[in-house]
């Protein structure tokens, strides 16, 4: 490999197979073909070896007695991260491993389904790395990330757009949506932004002052 | 049946089987037994007909195009609810409609997976319900329900606790976790309690001061 693609890898989102539901087959493959890199949380590996995924970094604290060395040789070259940090997911701990190398972008997939309080945990834990890595989270049904204070995107109508506070969002406007919002203050558990649509083909804006706020594009 | 029953079996809770990804058939079951009312969401219908089960209320917004009329007969007698109101989703009807009928309490099902927009908004809006109505949602991997300001159940030891924060919870103690929380904040997205764990068998007492606090139940 030229160092013209290490450097153009580096710019290319990672992808991060977290410890959740597993998602269909195609959205994983279309993701790999684009991700230079793969990190895989923990025994999360045994379910990505089964599906004959090259994998780059296996992380976790492998505190449930399996032995990360033993992928060494079938997944040549593997580097393992031995997270123990009780204080953090291994998610976190794979969102600072990018950061420490300078990996601007991450998709992530079974990061969702299975236990609640995971998904929860790992749908809301990324507001804090706003500045830090452009982190997509994806699965069968969802695409989600933390918007910038101002965001436009090209849309066709009738997309599902979905707007979720991480806490209270102050001063949120939006164009082209089908419930328009105009300065107003969405609460997690008490006013969300849910269910929203896109009017008509072309660019959506939404805006915010202050907060932490997520658009999901979901589909049934 | 007798008025004895009548008034016995509005004191059990309610079975509501949302339209997110169904439940092993068994925990389903086991929650159908002692159900006096199951009330299905819109065209959840569908899928709850293919299990052979018999269901009291049908509700939604029927904005799909199918006819709710057509089960009347094979789920005879069967409540069609039409709820219309854009501004909730068919499962805060379904709370709404059982603060109406004066009934308690409400187990829900079907209500996680699939879509994250939908996962998180039902999570999450169960907060605003306290003191309308006990409710636990609950799938294969969680048992999840909103704390009282102090709250105190027996546990086996080990048994996983997270103690998620819908906004900012403050005043929080707790009495044997392993991670104990002694007047600690809780913020979603940058500081909770997830994966906690009881450290004895015995009574686990968790108290907080103000916001709103979801207690999990899960397993892998």
């Amino acid at each position: 490999m030229s160092s013209h693609h290490i450097v153009r890898d580096d710019q290319e989102p990672a992808l991060i197979i977290a410890n959740g539901a597993a998602c269909d087959p195609e959205l994983l493959g279309q993701l790999l073909e684009w991700s230079p890199l793969v990190i895989v949380l923990d025994s999360a590996i045994e379910r990505v070896i089964d599906l004959g995924i090259k994998v780059d970094v296996l992380l976790g604290d492998f505190d449930r007695g399996f032995d990360p060395e033993s992928y060494k040789t079938a997944q040549y070259p593997l580097e393992i991260v031995h997270a123990p940090d009780q204080n953090k997911t291994d998610l976190e701990k794979a969102f600072d491993y990018l950061i420490d190398r300078k990996i601007p972008a991450a998709n992530v997939v079974w990061a969702t389904g299975r236990r609640a309080d995971h998904t929860i945990t790992n749908l809301t834990n990324i507001v804090r790395y706003r500045n830090l890595l452009k982190i997509v989270i994806l699965d069968d049904h969802s695409k989600i990330f933390l918007l910038p204070h101002k965001f436009e995107k090209w849309y066709t109508a009738k997309t599902p757009i979905s707007l979720i506070p991480i806490g209270v969002v102050n001063g949120i406007f939006s164009t082209n949506l089908d419930y328009p919002l105009e300065n107003d203050t969405l609460t997690i558990g008490y006013r969300t932004g849910s269910s929203n649509s896109v009017t008509k083909d072309g660019l959506v804006t939404i805006m915010h002052t202050d907060g932490d706020l997520l658009l999901m594009e979901c589909m049934d």
